[in-house]
């Protein structure tokens, strides 16, 4: 089963300056061979649902190694059995929508 | 490693009635004897790590055999190593404080 | 228009210890008389949009007031306009439907 | 207050292609002038706290408008008080050190 998940993985404990464990969960869905999509809120992550899964586990065990007392960890996540879908029609889907509907506008006076 | 996860399964293209769904996670969740605590818009559950998530799964897979095309899951998860703590200590860590707060005040003048 | 969320407000900086916290969020929403469910991780809140949102926002300006010098807030939120739905329905519905299926199976079998 | 918000929107009662309405909220936020992101699983807003959840309630006046009987919505959101952060900067602070590291290994040894 392929899944597309959204990972943000808060660590508690540990201040406000949060990027070093950020940089650590990357890296362990890289080396997962993972298809990943860092952003400003979480990451983009497109696999076998055990595998990504694994992942998830695997960055909190490292946080709790690198010496993390918690961990608050959101996710969403998406399956379907209609047809296959990656990371990247999911957004090209949208943004061909958006640029049809920027075309049809009259000339100078779109917003973006 | 334990965990305390918090469920939220949304399927998609069966319409806007999903209690029957809904229904379906959750005998997933006690047939896998898990402790599970249902919300308004999730189920609190706790156990092992490997135990829960796998559970996760066989809510898709079991939603998916059941004709649901798609899926999209929302999932709280919490980790720590400093202590355990149950989903009932946590509850019970507020409600305390509020029963206390609740007490102090000046007698017929609280909202609660 | 009416709104069910859910809420969960993380704050970062002040230690693995939140009750304190949430018990002032849990207290914020009470004093905007909004029917709330303390639940293991989060808060269930009914009511009407701008209402919900306002109190939603105040809990982060409580913090903050607290000393609290980030936070990061998972919210669920539904609207829906083909009919009225109330946390209790939500959760009654679900309730209802595995009292029916723990009826009728076999005597002395069912594992809850 | 400033807040980043991620926002996730989900559609009810209509079917299971979902790129239609994401493109209706792109447009909403993009017509308040907000600074966007769009993901595979969401999109990143940055802005005032009231203006952007005053967005994201318009979403949700749309969308019904849009004939969509049920929506249930997923968001993620920050506020800080210790320093102003945008959502590029959330970004680059892990890229940067993702690159940093990368650079550090031996060559012919990296994974990514």
């Amino acid at each position: 089963m392929k899944v597309i998940l959204d990972l943000c993985v808060i660590p508690l404990g540990v201040g406000v300056s949060l990027s070093k464990y950020i940089t650590a969960c990357e890296q362990v869905l890289k080396e997962a061979n993972l298809k990943t999509y860092l952003h400003a809120y979480g990451t983009n992550v497109e696999g076998e649902w055990d595998q990504v899964l694994s992942a998830v586990k695997q960055c909190h065990e490292v946080l709790h190694q690198m010496g993390v007392p918690r961990i608050s960890t959101s996710i969403r996540l998406g399956t379907r059995i209609d047809r296959q879908q990656t990371m990247q029609e999911k957004v090209e889907s949208v943004e061909k929508r958006l640029k049809g509907k920027k075309d049809k506008r009259p000339k100078g006076k779109g917003h973006f």
